[in-house]
């Protein structure tokens, strides 16, 4: 038995290494907050007084390390932060580790780490700590990064329990950029008309708690496994039915097209700069001016929160039909993020 | 111009990209606690009250990836776990990201996270969170893991800069086994005779603290660089000139004949379950007995903390001679840890 691509694939497979693989080595899987056990995005310290660190790790591992719409850095930067952002903490810190190939450029390097510091500085994030370690060329192809997302957040947290039947489902704004520009770049195909979606989605968590207070039930980021497995995550966490509509989840045209032209589910791409959030279901007309007004003015109610059979995801189709919408499965594509 | 192996070294060039290529390039640095600029094992996110969060991140690339005394899990959940301990903070939580090569074998993954488990589940340590990558064959060697260690220290933090003239410098057991056995193997040498000496030096810390209070002034553990980096460090964050006397270094003889088989430095080898402790000069005596009272019985001390030439380290040889201990410069042996 061997390692295959889908245990890294963010889907049903990498859900299932981690509860049958790693859950049951490990005696303690929190500090009495947000654990490894819940597979939300971060982990929380609780301090008390109602206040949580949260941390997140995640490598990065995407090929190429420049895309259109960013490189690398911008992604792991962004990725660990946006997964703070989305438990309901403050960006306040992160770290990176760097495994980068003997014989990389420089001026490459240097170009990855300047768009982190872009993201930090444009969030008002420090840098607190960090490694640089070199593998010896040919024993990795290019460059890992590593990065550590810390933040402060204050009760509740916005993890996926929080939901409940009638709360509506909202995107920050068109999900799959990410994820079918890489997915078009490693098919060798040219990408001139779509740049990745890479950028915080705190500015947009900010905007709704202001708004809605504990009203924001929950987020998530859709990375890898797309929309369709936050969706699936959301009606597991939540003991729901989750219920979407697909002609108003928003796409960008070029998404549909590549991932129609390469033959994948397109709910199934990942975003790096939206957010799925679940809110009180009377106060979602006033999340999405809030968005709006934050700049995230392609933000729209996707769905809701039902009863019914607990962890299913019922989706209308744009003909009218429906399906039911299940855990991505399998390796879409490696290294796309 | 491109990336060299040294820079990975954790030497000069380590230091050097740091402070030209990272640090110029980030606004914030801190959290108003320990943070990037003070080039230390672990950053600190101040709680309030004297309290600490210490947390600690390191990317994990040794080769091979099982080796006498251990593998790279073992290594990897110790070493972020050692980083925040020589800050004085007990170890509370650990997260995981691993990056793994399509087709390794399923049964060493499992070795290897059972042996981070191991050293958590020891330590009473939680493993909060975590990330699995999957890397196509060919585009990574085996295995890469990074780790974030997680601990709670009260001040004084144990940062080098609290050393002061007449304070007394030991060492927790013989330095070098870690680094002197992965060079051997990756020169193809027969390792029969040593093994490594991968393990958490939290209860060495722990006891030290119980014993001495605040007069336990610093702590590092030698890792990249070995005790000539440590030492070096030493000197130029205290302003102090660091005084040594080689034949009071503890040292395996295989170390010593490995180290000189190879044409390397001893004292620039990695060890993986050492610390270099300074306490306050009449305390020595106490710190070696509680040492030895918690299994560390082969610790010595092997030097003091001198006024003199800011930032230089004099060590006196086994002959009796006088010389300046350099910051190791090139790279030793990548993958090293």
């Amino acid at each position: 038995m061997s390692v295959g691509l889908a245990i890294g694939g963010g889907g049903r497979e990498t859900e299932d290494f981690v509860k049958n693989f790693i859950l049951p080595l490990f005696k303690l899987k929190s500090l009495g907050g947000v654990g490894l056990e819940d597979m939300e995005d971060g982990a929380s310290v609780p301090l008390g007084g109602g206040r949580h660190l949260i941390i997140s790790v995640d490598s990065y591992t995407v090929s190429p390390p420049f895309f259109p719409g960013g490189d690398i850095g911008r992604l792991a930067a962004t990725g660990s932060l946006n997964d703070v952002a989305v438990m309901g903490a403050e960006p306040k810190a992160f770290m990176d580790a760097v495994v980068v190939e003997e014989g990389f450029k420089l001026s490459d390097l240097r170009k990855i780490i300047r768009s982190m510091a872009d993201v930090a500085n444009s969030l008002g994030v420090a840098l607190i700590g960090g490694d640089t370690k070199v593998m010896p060329k040919g024993s990795i192809d290019k460059i890992v990064i590593t990065t550590v997302g810390i933040g402060i957040a204050e009760e509740p947290l916005l993890t996926l329990d929080r939901a409940e039947p009638g709360d509506k489902i909202l995107v920050t704004g068109p999900v799959g950029d990410h994820g079918a520009v890489i997915l078009a770049l490693q098919f060798g195909l040219q990408v001139k008309t779509l740049k990745s979606d890479v950028r915080p989605v705190w500015p947009a968590i900010k905007a709704l708690r202001e708004a809605l207070g504990e009203d924001l039930k929950a987020a998530k980021d859709p990375t890898r496994g797309g929309l369709a497995m936050a969706l699936n995550e959301l009606a597991e966490r939540s003991g729901t039915t989750v219920y979407v509509e697909e002609a108003r989840i928003p796409m960008r045209e070029a998404v549909k097209e590549y991932a129609d032209m390469l033959g994948v589910e397109p709910l199934a791409l990942a975003s790096e700069g939206q957010a799925m959030v679940v809110v009180k279901g009377d106060r979602a007309e006033e999340a999405l001016e809030a968005l709006r007004k934050a700049g995230f003015e392609e933000a729209a109610v996707i769905g809701e929160v039902r009863k019914g059979r607990p962890g299913y995801v019922v989706s209308k189709t744009p003909v009218g039909g429906l399906r039911l919408l299940e855990k991505p499965s399998g390796e879409l594509v490696p290294r796309i993020c």
